[in-house]
């Protein structure tokens, strides 16, 4: 590979209505195919999550407790089909925005083991990156080897992949302006952290660990993404964590431009 | 492996309107749905055909000549792209009877060289069947480690399945009833062969290939299909072609009964 890819994550919370099950966030969508068009990065990966079409299904038919019973068979079934068609659809916005997109679904060559990725081969997804195409993969309802099946997130994609692809940086485009102090949605008073480093990071999720016998995660949820994306940060790939529903975020972010968001490194 | 997979080939002529560019045959998938699950055989692997989503695509951008040019790439994107649509149609109408189905891309997992299968990893393919499911492939545009990319037919992908899953039998759903001694939409005369053995197979195959320098495949192009699955037969696998455009006939075949049609074995 001639220089190190970028990988975009694109936050369920984004490209769909996560209130409405089943309901794509089309302005959102065409506006982001758009900036990335615009910024013709490359070489660039992108992965994105289920939002309302993956969760919903997943949740009813208890896909993450793994296969207990042959009920939940139909239940993998359509959790697997709402993100090929979420899939579809994001595809059909960057191919007309010219942008040389290809879905690769992950369930096709990824077989967790107790929920984590232990090995990818990520043969297709090079090749792809070496003939210029921009590889899209997304969450999705995977075989796995103790559990019968299981839920893989964006996120634990997002860092594997960016961890043996060498990635430049990991960008991810969520609904709110990044990491705060607390949930941002809930308090007002709640600050965001524009910098943080890898040691404090894993300072506030040993405190957050430890009060989740009494409170949920006082970031709203922002801390528990994060965590998937350590290993990559770890292995010395920062993330930038923006908000992907305020316009032009993700193409200066993509430029290398300055955006109001958290950067982790 | 408790029991062998019967392998079902929809072909595209049957599950779309070929004339009609990406215009599927509604009618014909939710029937063949039906008698899918009326049927309810397994293990059973469903691989189908391109039709008039795949096709026309890839004709107007030569993905078959490989990777020539930079505006090809579009055209690549596209006709997966279609095919990932198609794909999500066959599969809402399998899901919609109650048929656990799961869509397995093969570009996500095969890279061809020179156009042709050398290995593939069928472990997703395999876990799928032992774990009950009913796993869907089809024609794909894949990427190929001579040409750059290239169009894998959902005949090849037959053949490749069939032999290393040691498949109980191929069943090819076409839109005639079988080979014809002649082409039988252009030749009221034409003879459908009822059985053939392999060795009779490859002699019309020696003739036709003599042949092709003044004439066209006098079978009508069914001889061709055909041909790709000769390693399947050569290994024991009996294949029958049976027209699926005609109600009961999948069924009864899938049933093991008796239908109007070419066996080959």
């Amino acid at each position: 590979m001639k220089t190190k890819p970028i990988i975009l994550k694109l936050g369920g919370s984004v490209i769909t209505h996560k209130e409405k099950p089943l309901t794509i966030n089309n302005g959102a969508i065409r506006r982001l195919a758009y900036e990335i068009s615009q910024a013709n990065v490359s070489p660039l990966v992108i992965v994105h999550g289920g939002g309302s079409f993956g969760h919903p299904i997943a949740k009813a038919y208890r896909i993450n407790e793994g296969f207990k019973d042959s009920s939940q068979m139909m239940g993998f079934s359509k959790t697997h089909q709402a993100m090929t068609k979420l899939n579809a659809m994001v595809l059909d916005a960057l191919i007309s925005h010219n942008i040389p997109a290809v879905a690769v679904q992950p369930s096709s060559f990824i077989i967790t083991k107790s929920d984590r990725i232990k090995t990818i081969d990520n043969k297709v997804v090079k090749k792809l990156i070496e003939t210029g195409f921009v590889p899209v993969l997304y969450g999705d309802a995977v075989l796995d080897s103790d559990k019968g099946f299981a839920i893989l997130s964006g996120d634990q994609l997002v860092s594997s992949l960016a961890t043996q692809l060498a990635a430049e940086c990991i960008i991810v485009g969520v609904d709110v302006d990044g990491l705060y102090t607390s949930d941002p949605k809930k308090d007002k008073t709640a600050k965001l952290i524009q910098h943080i480093t890898l040691q404090e990071l894993k300072k506030i999720q040993h405190e957050v660990k430890e009060a989740t016998a009494t409170v949920t995660d006082v970031t709203g949820g922002m801390l528990g993404k994060i965590s998937e994306l350590i290993p990559a940060v770890e292995a010395g790939i920062s993330v930038l964590i923006v908000n992907a529903l305020k316009p032009d975020n993700v193409y200066k972010t993509l430029k290398g431009q300055e955006v109001v968001g958290t950067l982790i490194e």
